[in-house]
């Protein structure tokens, strides 16, 4: 297993690859990132779940929070909000913003994204190729109802942090059909040895990696096609989410908020194997019954040994698929 | 003395604009600002001259330093530098960053300059109306000789804060004799009671505020034609800038330093009177010679009472001048 690709979102996504590097010390990783949450704020463009990546694999994450830097002041926050100047729902930090001045300037000066994100890898040196889905704008927006019970489309940011994830009609990726896998995605599935899906947010972060290309040359369908065993873990364990709400993203998809139900979501011509969390042993027929093979092993990152056991398990799990 | 208009730069015009408040508590005060120094850093549109007015009376300005915000902190500069993203030679606070993107923001969405400060004075209430002398893009560049000793023009700011002002050949104004003086500029110089030139840089400070309008419409020309006294402070005293150093910029327009010379600079056709310091009565005479009205008096800013006293002499020298 040379060659490991994965499809990441944010903490889980960052989370496991901590715990992969650690179980696959000689491995070529590439991560292949959500950019669904990326948002302009005060004109700069912030990439959320690349730069957890990003920190928590360069060792700048905060440690509790999981997401932000650490040791993180917000001089600049406090006085924004002395202007007056929205949003008040998210909060950049100093350390936080200097990223975004670097990429943003970047990328005004013309450079696509996935050079942004080298050029601030090379600092951080996670361990891995991480690669944006792709250069282009491709936004996840999420229908919800608002006050007067009209339906409203609002940024996923918005409806994640102003709004805390209430009840959704709809997900929509705007953009996704037309953008085009950035340089190296399409090639670091189709070379990978293992595609793994690690528990990030099975629709707005996996979901909304998919998505990208549309009818045209898309994600979805290279990892479809790739000759590499596609193995995904778990984010749900027994009825709710591991970490944050995909049970509101889950239910506007009409997917049941189960291990089952969210294998049977990806698919079984996406999905070769499918983890779930051992308390979930009831969930390993239903899984296998629509064609997806599956094991239960333990899937709680609660430290970096358990998270590197559950890398173990899934590159075995691959090893045994790929036979 | 209803309305007056002053010519200002940065720290020297800031500071003399605290006396005059103090001194004309009911005047209507109109500030010209100086745009030749603002520089795009890191993506961010930095106006210093307008913002070390702004601060300065709107109460948050660093207080011994003079320029730059109280209470600073430097989270992102330390980051940026982390990043190994220059320029190095230029450090931008935390809360100054506040101010320069809510700037570039309204900037990038469209609005003037002039529109912008506006909106920041809407929070910092200077007692002042604020205005830069330009809405389009005129920056003081000064032609040095390099390391090489060839001829090079580098932005004022660099000039001035990263080669500390070394022998200058040349002062060019970049722009500004396709800029138009922004709204309310003309009509503000043309319907004044009295117009002050403050203690200033009289090239990089008055001097890039006049040459705005080149040929066209220019602020020169309608501070000469204006029905109003126009009253200039001299920032040299003895044979040497109060604060700075307006001494290199100086010779580079072939002009000594000392305070007849600065007034012969300006003009006797933009000079009605000339104010020089009370040590410096030996150069009543010749600025008297080139046919501008000249007086000695107390021209160090130690303490906001001296300044709203020179202040208050300015505007009684005016006042002698409109009889």
């Amino acid at each position: 297993m040379k060659k490991i690709t994965v499809l990441a979102g944010g903490v889980g996504g960052a989370r496991f690859l901590e715990g992969l590097l650690r179980a696959a010390p000689g491995a070529e990783v590439t991560v292949i990132g959500n950019v669904g949450d990326d948002i302009t704020l005060h004109g700069l463009r912030v990439c959320p779940d690349l730069d957890t990546v990003m920190y928590t694999l360069g060792g700048g994450i905060h440690p509790e929070q999981r997401w932000g830097r650490d040791d993180e002041s917000f001089g600049v926050a406090r006085e924004l909000a002395e202007y007056g100047v929205g949003p008040d729902w998210f909060t950049l930090g100093d350390k936080d913003i200097a990223t975004h001045l670097v990429r943003t300037q970047m990328l005004e000066a013309g450079y696509p994204l996935s050079a942004v994100t080298e050029a601030l890898c090379a600092r951080w040196k996670p361990g891995v190729r991480l690669l944006p889905a792709t250069d282009d704008r491709a936004e996840t927006h999420v229908v919800v109802r608002d006050e007067e019970n009209k339906r409203s489309a609002v940024h996923f940011q918005e409806y994640w942090v102003r709004l805390h994830a209430p009840d959704a009609e709809q997900i929509v990726f705007v953009g996704a059909d037309e953008a085009k896998p950035a340089p190296g995605v399409l090639e670091a599935i189709a070379e990978a040895d293992v595609i793994v899906l690690p528990p990030s947010n099975p629709v707005v972060s996996i979901g909304a990696i998919l998505a990208v290309g549309g009818t045209g040359k898309n994600i979805r369908d290279a990892v479809i096609s790739a000759r590499a065993p596609v193995v995904g873990l778990s984010p749900i364990i027994g009825t709710a989410p591991v970490r944050g709400m995909a049970d509101k993203v889950l239910a506007a998809e009409g997917v049941q908020t189960t291990p089952s139900a969210v294998a049977a979501y990806h698919g079984a011509d996406l999905l070769d194997g499918w983890l779930v969390h051992d308390t979930d042993v009831d969930q390993v027929a239903p899984v296998e019954q629509v064609g997806i093979r599956c094991r239960a092993v333990p899937l709680l990152m609660k430290s970096l040994d358990a998270t590197a056991e559950m890398a173990r398990a899934t590159l075995e799990f691959a090893a045994e698929l790929a036979r």
